[in-house]
C-alpha cells in the first residue's frame, strides 16, 4: 500500500468548510513549535549522539505503541521490554506485521506522518517490506542531519519542556544552557509526584535523594516542603516555568501542621494507613498550589490515572508499560479549597488536564470560565486524537472560549512524533474554526487570528514562556 | 469588523442539509415565543419604565457575561457588582475591549444577534467604537418603542413565566392581570428552594416570611408543608402552571413524620447536622412531588449545581456572581421513590434538567421513555449553546423521541436576549431535523410537523400553558 | 405518508463521503448474519410453526416498543401485557395511532425497514390504515414462506445464539441439532444470573432447579460452582461458545472459601444481608471469569442496569416490562482483580458491554487496548442506535482500533428486526470508515477490508464461532 498522506487530512469533509480550514491551517503549519509539556530526555540534545536503531527510536519506549501490540497477544518480552532479548529488527517486524491493528488510531496517524515526512518512506509497513524499511530507517539514523539537535531545528522547535524529578541535578539542562553551539530553549519541569505519597515503599528513599540534592533535611513535613521550595527555585534558575503533578484524584485539602507531621512520621516508620496517606497527599497538593501562588511556576495537574493496573506486568516490565488507565475524575469539589485560597491570586496559574472527557463541559470549562487562574488543559493521553480534540473544542468553547484553554501539549517521549502531534492539533483547530465560520458563529478574519493565537500567544501566555 | 449575522447561521454546513434546515426554520422563525421558565423581573413589565443604561441592560445582571470577563482578570468591582463605583460607560468599555474573549461562545452569539437585530448596530464592539456604541444603545433605550412592554410585543412573546419566592405577594403579576392595557400573559413560577434546607442560616427568617405571607405557622414541618400548599394555590390563582426547584442532588426520599419534625426543631434551634439537613431536604423534595401530583403544577427540577463555589466572591459580591458550578448528577436511583409513588400518576408531571450532559442518554431519556410523568428538560445553563443543543438531541432522541422533551426554555434574566436564545433553539432543531431527513430517518413532511410542535404544541402540553 | 426507505439511509450527508460509504456498504450488505448474542426463543425454529398475529409478532414482546407507548400514557394493560384482554387488532391500532411518537428513534427505523423489506408495505402506519395493514401482515404471516425457518434462510442468518438458563435442558437446541432438514446454526448461551444473588427470594428454587438439571447438590457454594461447571460443559456440547452475565455493577472480587460458604448458608436460611449478597455476587463473577479462563467460553458482561425500576409495574406486569434503566458504570477498578488473575490468559476472553456511554473512551477502550483478553462490546440497549453506534466508533477507535471491538450484536427477541438491526450497524460502520478515508486517516482499500472484517472475521474471532 502506497503511503501518501493527504495534504487535506483531518479537515472537515464539507468542501466549503474544508477550504476555510485549509486557509487557517496554511497560516500556522510552519509556526514554531512551543512544547510546554513533554517527556523527551534532555540528554539526547546535550549529548547529540545518533539514535541507536528503528525499534529503540520508534517502538520500545512508546507505550502508546506497545499497549496495542500487547492487546493483540504480542508479549512485551517480544518488544524489547524487561528481560527481552528480541533484536531491533525482530521488533520492527512484529510492528510491521501488526500495522493494520492500528488502523483508525492516532498512533497510526502519527506514524504515517513521521514515516513519510521524516524518513521519506512511500509504503505502509508490512511483513513484506519490514526488512527493507528497517534498513531505510537505519540509514536515515546514520546521517548527521538525523541527530537530535539537527532535528530540533528541522522540526522548528522553539521551546521544549522536559519533565524532571526535584532531586535531579539537571545536568543536561545546564550543559545545554552553557553550550554556545545550541541556541534552542530546553527547560525543565518540576514533577514532585514521588514525594507526595508516604504509603509508597519508595518514599523514604525519595526523601533521602531530595535531602542529598537540596541539603535540606526531609525527616519532617516542613523540611520536605522547604526542600521542595528550594528545588523549585533551582529549577526556575534553569528556566523552568511550570510544575506537573499526576495524582489519582484531585482532592487538595489542608491538614493541621500537627496532623501532617504525625503522618509524615508514620510514613517514615512504615505505619501509615491508606487513609492517612491520602490525606497527606491531598495536603501536599494544596501545598504545591500554595507554592505556585508564591513563585509563579505554572501548576499543571493530571488527576484520574490509575497507574500500572496489571501487577504481573508491573513486576516483570516496570512502570510505563501500557496499563496506566483512566478513572472517573472530578474537579469542582476536590479543588474548592485550593481555588478559594488561591483562585483569584494573580501569581497563581493552574492548568487542569483530564483523562475523563465528561469533565470537559461539566467541570473544567466552567471552572476556567470563572477563575482567572484556571485554564483548561489540551486533550491528553487517550484523548489527544483527532476526535478527542474535536470533542474537546465542542465541549469547552461554550463556557471557556479559546482564551482560557492551554494550547496544545504533545506530552511525548517519542521525539520524532512531536511535529506530527502538533500538526494534528493545528489541523483540528483549523477545522473547528472553519466550522464556526461556516455556521455563522465567527468571522473569518477573527478565526484566522485565533488560529495563530492558539499556536503562539496562548501557550506563551498560559505557560509563561 | 462588520457585524452582519448570516441568515443561515447554525445550519449544518452540507448544502443539501442546509437547504432543508432553512425550510424547517423559516416556518417557525416567527412563531410566538413561549417562555415557560425564566428570571425576568415582572415589575419591568408592570411598571414599563425605560431601561437605565447599556451596562445595566446588558452586562451587570448577566452572570454569563460577568463570569468570562472575571476569568480574564477583570474584577467584578470593575463591572458594577458589589461596592463597585464603575460607571455604565466604563463597564461598556471593559466589555467592548474584551469582545474577542467571547469568540465561539453562546454569549457572543446572543450578543451579536441582539446588537444587530434589536439595536441595528453594524460593527462588532471594540475599544475603538465603545463610546459610539454606548451612545447608540443609550439613544435606543430612550425611545418609547424600547420600553419593556413594546418589546414584549415586538419580540412576539405569548407567555412569559417568571420565578418567584413562595412568600412573594406577586404584586407585579396582579398589576399586570388587572391592567387592561397589557394583553400579554406573564405567569409566576413557585420556587421554594430556601424553605428546604434547615442547615441554611437564613432558613428561620424564610419560615417567618412564609408565615407572614400565608398566615400559617411554620414552626413545624407540617405547618411548613401546609403553608407551601397554601401559597401554591395562590400562585395558581395568578396563572402559575409550574414550580421550580434547584437542589445539589436529586435524592427525594420520605422521612417518618416524627423524624421530620425532630429535624425541623433542630433547624429552628440551630443544632441541625449536615446529614440531617440533607435528609430533610430529600423529604421536602418528595413532598413537593406529592403536591404536584395533587395540584397539577408541573414540577421542574434542576439538580447538580454547587452554588457560590468561591466564598470570597460570595461574601463581597453576593450570590449569582458567576461561580455556580455543575456537579456529576444522577437521577435514576435518587428519584426512584418519587417515581414509584407518583410516576404513573396522570396529574403528576416532572421536567428534569441537567448540567451534567452525561445524564442525557444514561438517565433522563430512559426515564422519560418509560414514565408518563417525566419529560427531558431542554439544555440549560452551560449547555444551552448550539453544540449543547445538538448533543442533547443526538443523545435523547433515541430513547425519548421528540415528544418526551420539554421544548426550549430560555432561563434568562437578560430580557433582550430572549428572542436570540429561542432563535438558536429553532435553528438547531431545524438542523437536527434536516439531518434526520437527509440520513433517511425521517420524512420531510413529518419533520416539518415536528419543527412546529417543538415551538408550540410540545411546550404548551408539557408546561400546561 | 408513503413508506420508501432511502437506499442511502444513515450514510453521511457529504456527497463524497456518502459515495465512499455506499461502496463499503454494498460489499457487505448481503454478508451472512452472525448473531452471537440475542434472545430469540429457539423453539420457534425447532417447531417452525407460523407466527400468531401482528401484535404478538411485533409489539407485545418488544419492550423497546412498549416502553415508549407507556411513556405516552398507553397502559401496558392496553398492550397485551399482564392481565390485558386487548385483542391483537386493538393493540395494532394503538401502535399505528402512536407512530409519530417514535419519530427519530431506532425503533422507528427498524420498523420502517421491517414493514417495507419484510412485509412489502408502502405506507407509514396510521389510524387510517391500521386495519388494512393489520390484515396485510396477517396474510403475510399465513404464508409458508413466512415461517421462522424460511426466514432464517431469507435473512441470511449463519449463526444465531440464544440466551439460556443453566438449568435449561436445551430441548430445542437438541432438536435442531438432530433435525437433518435444518442446516442453520443455533447455539445456546450460558446465562447464570439467577444463581449469583443469595438475597433474591427465588435463589433457593433456582439452586434446586440446577441440582435437578445437573445431578449435583447445590447446598454449598462449592457444589453450586461444580454444578455450573457441569452445565457449561453441557452447553458447550450443544455448540455454546459464550456465556452472558448481567449485573448491577462490575465488581468481581474473591472471597475466602469459608466466608463464601457462610454466606451461601445464610442465603439458604434467608438471613443474608444486602452487603453479604453483594460480596457473594462479586465472588461469583470472579468465579465465572475463572471458569471462562479454563473452558474457553467467551465471557460477556453487561453491568450497570437497574432492573424493574417501577415496583408497581413489576408486580402487575412482571419483568422486562420496559423499566430496566442504566446506571453510572465503572470497569477499571471493579475488574482489576479478575484482569490481574486472568487478563493475559490466552484462553480467557471478556467482552464488556455498557449502558453508560461515558465508559467507552474512559474505561472500555483503554482496557481493551492493553489486555489481550478484553474486547469492547458493540453498543447495546439504549445505545444500539445510529447515533449511539457513531459515538461508539468515535470514542473507542482511538484507543482500541477496530480489531479489539466485538462486532455487532442484535440482542433482540424481535426475530423480524434482526436484518434491520444488522443493517444499521453495517451502514453506520460504512459511514464511519468513509469519514476516516475522506479525512485522510485510512486508505480506501484498507477501509474496505475492515468493513468486511467487522461483519465476518471479527465477530467470528471474538465469539469463537
Amino acid at each position: 500500500m502506497r503511503l501518501s498522506p493527504s495534504p487535506d487530512r483531518l479537515f472537515p469533509a464539507d468542501p466549503a468548510t474544508r477550504g476555510l480550514a485549509r486557509g487557517f491551517y496554511d497560516a500556522v503549519k510552519n509556526a514554531p513549535i512551543l512544547s510546554p509539556h513533554g517527556h523527551v530526555d534532555p540528554s539526547i540534545l546535550s549529548d547529540d549522539v545518533p539514535f541507536s536503531d528503528p525499534a529503540d527510536l520508534l517502538i520500545v519506549p512508546d507505550h502508546y505503541v506497545l499497549r496495542l501490540l500487547h492487546a493483540h497477544g504480542i508479549g512485551l518480552d517480544r518488544l524489547g521490554r524487561g528481560d527481552s532479548d528480541a533484536g531491533a529488527r525482530e521488533i520492527w517486524r512484529e510492528f510491521a506485521a501488526s500495522w493494520h491493528l492500528f488502523a483508525g488510531t492516532p498512533v497510526r496517524f502519527w506514524f504515517e506522518d513521521t514515516l513519510h515526512s521524516v524518513f521519506g518512506l512511500t509504503e505502509h509497513p508490512s511483513s513484506a517490506n519490514a526488512d527493507e524499511q528497517f534498513d531505510q530507517i537505519s540509514a536515515w539514523i546514520a546521517q548527521p542531519s538525523s541527530r537530535p539537535r539537527a532535528l530540533f531545528d528541522r522540526f522548528g522547535i522553539e521551546v521544549l519542556a522536559t519533565t524532571d524529578d526535584p532531586a535531579d541535578t539537571l545536568t543536561a539542562h545546564r550543559a545545554l544552557r552553557d553550550d554556545a553551539a545550541f541556541t534552542g530553549r530546553v527547560v525543565p519541569t518540576f514533577r514532585p509526584d514521588r514525594y507526595m505519597d508516604p504509603g509508597n515503599p519508595n518514599w523514604t528513599a525519595a526523601l533521602e535523594a531530595l535531602h542529598a540534592a537540596s541539603g535540606i533535611e526531609c525527616s519532617t513535613a516542613s523540611g520536605l516542603v522547604h526542600a521542595l521550595e528550594d528545588r523549585r527555585a533551582f529549577f526556575q534558575s534553569l528556566g523552568a516555568t511550570a510544575t506537573d503533578t499526576g495524582v489519582v484524584d484531585a482532592w487538595a485539602t489542608r491538614l493541621s501542621s500537627a496532623e501532617l507531621e504525625r503522618i509524615h512520621r508514620a510514613g517514615l516508620d512504615g505505619s501509615v494507613s491508606p487513609r492517612e496517606a491520602r490525606a497527606y497527599r491531598a495536603h501536599m497538593l494544596w501545598e504545591l498550589a500554595r507554592m505556585s501562588s508564591e513563585d509563579g511556576l505554572v501548576m499543571q495537574l493530571h488527576p484520574g490515572v490509575l497507574r500500572s493496573h496489571h501487577r504481573p506486568t508491573l513486576d516483570r516490565f516496570g512502570p510505563d508499560s501500557g496499563h496506566d488507565l483512566p478513572l472517573t475524575t472530578h474537579y469542582t469539589e476536590p479543588l474548592r479549597e485550593v481555588l478559594n485560597d488561591f483562585g483569584t491570586n494573580e501569581t497563581f496559574r493552574l492548568v487542569l488536564f483530564t483523562v475523563d472527557e465528561t469533565s470537559f463541559s461539566r467541570d473544567l470549562a466552567p471552572l476556567a470560565g470563572f477563575y482567572p487562574s484556571v485554564f483548561v488543559g489540551a486533550p491528553w493521553w487517550f484523548l489527544d486524537s483527532p476526535d478527542g480534540i474535536r470533542r474537546f473544542r465542542e465541549a469547552v468553547t461554550d463556557s471557556a472560549g479559546f482564551y482560557k484553554t492551554s494550547g496544545f501539549i504533545d506530552d511525548t517521549r517519542a521525539y520524532l512524533s512531536i511535529p506530527a502531534r502538533h500538526d494534528v492539533s493545528r489541523r483540528m483547530d483549523a477545522g473547528w474554526l472553519a466550522t464556526l465560520v461556516v455556521t455563522g458563529r465567527l468571522g473569518e478574519e477573527e478565526a484566522a487570528t485565533i488560529a495563530r493565537d492558539l499556536v503562539d500567544g496562548i501557550p506563551r501566555h498560559v505557560f509563561r514562556l
